[in-house]
């Protein structure tokens, strides 16, 4: 028999369950491990599926920073002197996500948030009580907590007071996914409860007479297998980066000329299955997406340009709202994107930097490089001459760039192009997937439970809703999170 | 019992058919009419189910331009001097949509365009063979082709030929909608195979135990009946602007501060039907909306800036593309746009104004209006200074305004706020919904038809996908040719 995802197999079609569990999980990633661990301390038999030949999934290709705060900090925000209340960290996330916002989400990851952290500090995972003061991607020492958001740049600092939420794992170097991943697939071995089967695709849901989630297909060693479940099915697939027709057709933005960022697995199916059993899907165009335009940090001293020679966005900000802002002006009224930088801050750009954009004009003059990038007639000059005054007064009057990061631009200046398709690198993940609970409950078009069934990580909708508010460390933090919820609802919702 | 639209009924638990019938139709506006003409053509008993007391949906509450043409162009096309291939429609369309374009459904309506107007004079819909020259909304003469949309405008004017292909009734006044509805209701009245149901509410539709369409719940005189169909299910009942929790889930960006146009029963009932039984949605982020500036066709000599005194569009383009531009503006760095125009602009929006928007500035130089709106100092000094010296060149270098509607802006001058929320009025519908194929037939979200179901009309994301690439008539016209090709499809279904 031929499965597919958003085709479901009706209960009456199964001629015999090969097993039986009370929670099947699929994907075993960030949200996987957590819900498995979640739901075998809760008692429940778990059977994980995972496609790939061992666990993972993108957080174990991640950095694997943890966004979390509230309720008055973590114990490592409060050893490094900042509080944090669900409240401040509330508004921050709010005027993250504007009109996407998931107010129910972030209210319960605002109060759940610190006790969150310690439970992953139970599991074994090692913070540092330290802090990293640079503006950096990720922390490439095993320092612990570093600003990773906006949140000390306009606007939003006027919404929240900037606390530092990003949770570096204690590790040298870009390692934290693998660590993590390690110390969670340890905690997943040490239980009894949970059986972890490898290379196991799950081919579609099982759905009973009444339209509830009663099982799935899974098909492992060429065998197409019933799994009956007790509670529930808990999809912890992924997103649908992977998936080129499922990005041309929810995400259009995004389709053309970036990079998908994450596992090969990331395909949509968990979403597919979803949707075959008539679950709402929200968020579905958003995506992550960045300009990693630092480091070098001093690269925030120059000024992103349209192909008028405007200025768009404040410089300070996070590097992934910098990629949404660049993204929308190449999608709308702008063929080219510049990043202009003195030669101070491009010679820190030749000893490192993750950007790859190509050098496309110098100037020993204002006038020569607005000519040489073919800008209209003194745009550039323009443009320039006001941020250098702005400068020289520490007010962008603009774009509200914090003074910290103000200073006159004097030729010699460079040109960074930044144009989709010329070599800047422009990384992308999905954020749109089932409508949920904060529970892990699939809703339909509705928001009506489904019965047996929960999804969580960026399967489902979660905390992070545009790139234009993300911070690092929601994704992984949203994952293990919800991950949890999940996990512990479908195995309450076991008979006894 | 209680239904639900998202939660379909299951064969087996109905216990008698009330109704049976070759062909269902949720919902009598222009696509259901269409839908209900072409099933009885094809020899089908029809049966139409609508909520309100009489037909009519949004098509009746709208202009009912028609945008159409290609196949060589309409007869109208034809008679005042154009040549319109299908080809060249296609690439004014792909253009208009971009990644959005459905390009099956695209291909579609460029070769069934001109046999469809063909169709609507069959059915008594009048058109004069006239064209109504000046840049405006609708026609309020009763001429038939207008440019209506961004035909003549940069980018779109370098992707194709220039054609209007609006096509307004031949009526007086902005009367066209009542008009078509009153003759396509006519034509249902006509066919003894239609029965029309007022009255009627559609709760859920009634699936099989493999997963097919077979009927529906309609609750007439308080009376919950079970209708069975040979065929399918039609739905055409609209989009989902007035549900307020929908647009907000599903389309955020548009759910602060804008105007729903439409009729009461836009509720997205049709779409949560279909998402019920596993179909896939599309689009659903995307809204037609605008700023309605013109007439005055004067006011285009005008400039939109936003906070930061950069203007951002070129201001020929359809009204609609402005609108969509100046909520992108406000939903990211601007908290403010303005339309500067002159006193002679301004003497004929005194006169005639759909735009609503209150006068905020006047100056008697540019400085002195720049202080009165609070732009940051110099910065509507340097954005006039340079558009009136291109004015003068007659080249618009950064925006692309065509020549013949660039003016030096000379003081005195007015500001009028069009920012949300401040008087201006900005109207919206929705343009996503059930994914479907050209003939009708609805998709799951791997794109494999659901047996017995179609959709048409803005209960399915349509020709149309975003207010940055419409033009007026995009959907009455999609409207009135996917009803058809809806109803064909269902009417086929039926076994013989």
């Amino acid at each position: 028999m031929k499965y597919s995802p958003a085709s479901p197999c009706r209960e009456h079609d199964i001629d015999s369950w090969a097993i039986e569990t009370d929670v099947a999980i699929v994907g075993f990633g960030g949200a996987g491990a957590c819900a498995a661990i979640e739901a075998a301390d809760a008692n429940a038999n778990v059977q994980v599926f995972e496609l790939a030949s061992a666990g993972g999934g993108s957080t174990a290709l991640s950095s694997a920073e943890i966004y979390i705060g509230g309720n008055g900090g973590t114990a490592v925000q409060r050893s490094c002197g900042y509080e944090d209340s669900s409240d401040n960290m509330k508004a921050f996330l709010e005027a993250s996500f504007g009109a996407n916002t998931d107010p129910d989400k972030i209210d319960d990851y605002v109060k759940g948030g610190a006790a969150h952290f310690d439970w992953l500090v139970r599991m074994g995972v090692p913070f540092k009580h330290s802090e990293l003061k640079q503006r950096a991607i990720v922390a490439l020492t095993d320092d612990c907590l570093l600003f990773t958001g906006s949140e000390r740049a306009w606007p939003f600092h006027l919404a929240a007071e900037p606390v530092p939420r990003g949770h570096n794992l204690q590790v040298e170097g870009d390692n934290g996914g693998p660590l993590l991943m390690r110390i969670l697939t340890e905690q997943v071995s040490a239980r009894e409860r949970i059986s972890v089967h490898y290379e196991a695709r799950v081919l579609t849901l099982v759905v009973g007479e009444d339209g509830a989630v009663v099982g799935l297909i899974v098909r492992i060693d060429q065998q197409e297998l019933a799994v009956r479940v007790r509670g529930g099915v808990v999809l912890c697939a992924g997103g649908f980066c992977m998936n080129e027709a499922m990005v041309r057709r929810f995400a259009p933005t995004y389709a053309e000329g970036l990079v998908p960022i994450g596992n090969p697995g990331d395909t949509g199916t968990g979403i597919l299955m979803g949707l075959g059993v008539g679950a709402g899907v929200v968020n579905m165009h958003e995506c992550f997406v960045t300009l990693p335009f630092y480091p070098p940090a001093s690269l925030t001293y120059g000024i992103f340009i349209n192909d008028k020679g405007q200025r768009f966005i404040n410089e300070d900000t996070y590097h992934g709202r910098v990629g949404h802002a660049a993204l929308a002006q190449q999608r709308s009224l702008s063929n080219r994107v510049y990043l202009i930088a003195d030669v101070e801050a491009y010679g820190d750009y030749e000893t490192i930097n993750f950007l790859q954009a190509p050098i496309v004009g110098t100037g020993e003059t204002i006038e020569e490089l607005e000519a040489e990038i073919g800008l209209p007639e003194g745009t550039l000059v323009e443009t320039l001459t006001r941020y250098n005054a702005d400068a020289e007064a520490g007010e962008d009057r603009l774009f509200h760039k914090s003074a910290s990061w103000l200073r006159r631009l004097e030729p010699p200046l460079v040109a960074l192009d930044c144009t989709i398709g010329r070599g800047a690198f422009y990384p992308f993940f999905t954020l749109g997937g089932l409508d949920t609970l904060p529970s892990g409950e699939v809703l339909t078009a509705q928001r009506r439970p489904i019965v047996g069934l929960y999804a969580a990580g960026r399967t489902a909708a979660g905390i992070p809703r545009t790139a234009a508010g993300y911070a690092s460390g929601m994704s992984v933090g949203d994952a293990t999170y919800s991950g949890r919820m999940a996990g512990r609802s479908a195995a309450a919702a076991v008979l006894p």
